[in-house]
């Protein structure tokens, strides 16, 4: 019998159709699983990175930016890309530095593997926990203009539940570690 | 002084780079942030539909199917798209038919709008819980080779902090609902 859990899909071919600095689309030519010709399009992307970062005093620093993608504004964790090849910590330590202006003693890495949408994209997650901040100084990409601030942990909870925080990868976050803290 | 909170990004033109049935990306010519011109690619793609299905005996129905863009198999809710018009909870109870066969005699909201990977795409996900469920029988599509099964409420929480379910919509949608349930 066959391995249900093997890919019941074969690739003919791939050629990417689109690429910018931060995305590229490519379309494989396929037999689907039931064996007729079709395609497949897929989204690369850099790995995510998401740091719940907290003060002494329990509070959450949050990031609001306003999203071009959707067109709304969006108060969120400290979230960045990893460069190809580059660890997710010390990628999440640079987004740490550049938008919050902070560096932090303890880190812990926060659940496992996260895959953001996987019907047409490759992008994968990594969440960490962050402890023993301190200021240095931010330096935002002139892609961004940001604004920091700091919550309770109770409040961003809130956030999410209120629907608040709409960003899929800052709502698992807090959910997850709210789990941890019980 | 500015809203903190307007778009500080101005779109000078607009151009459609690869379609596909399923997503649409476009490359918009922009004035960023800081001034400088600069270019924003998006992703375009149907709304995002997510189900939490449960049984008389309070398990979960789980859809696994091997996920082409990530290249693993992939244990998740009833997941689906809504097409333009259509309002995300018929398109919900499309796919429990669809995927697992099943209609529900009970329908209700669980959580707010969710933005999948707001960074680069537009997808927006909607989550629905039902219950009271009858057998009608299943009718996938051909891009689809599906297994079906139920585990019981605490497995499906287990799954996710122990890493088994990577999907983001189904980890978002079991951790609002294990709050929800207290």
């Amino acid at each position: 019998m066959q391995n249900p859990e093997r890919n019941p899909w074969k690739t003919l071919s791939s050629e990417v159709k689109y690429q910018n600095p931060w995305i590229s689309v490519r379309e494989d030519q396929v037999i689907r699983p039931d064996g007729q010709p079709g395609i497949y399009g897929v989204v690369d992307c850099r790995v995510a990175t998401g740091v719940l970062a907290f003060s002494e005093d329990d509070e959450l620093y949050l990031v609001g930016q306003y999203r071009y993608a959707l067109g709304c504004y969006s108060w969120e964790i400290i979230e960045g890309g990893a460069e190809t090849g580059e660890d997710p910590l010390e990628a999440c330590k640079r987004e740490l530095q550049e938008e919050a202006g902070l560096v932090a003693e303890r880190w812990e890495p926060l659940g496992h593997e996260i895959h953001l949408s996987n019907c047409h994209s490759s992008e994968r997650g990594f969440l960490f926990v962050a402890h023993g901040l301190s200021h240095v100084g931010a330096t935002p990409e002139g892609t961004e203009e940001l604004q920091v601030k700091k919550v309770p942990w109770r409040e961003a909870v809130s956030m999410v539940a209120q629907g608040n925080i709409t960003d899929a990868f800052s709502i698992m976050a807090i959910l997850l570690y709210d789990r941890q803290r019980g």
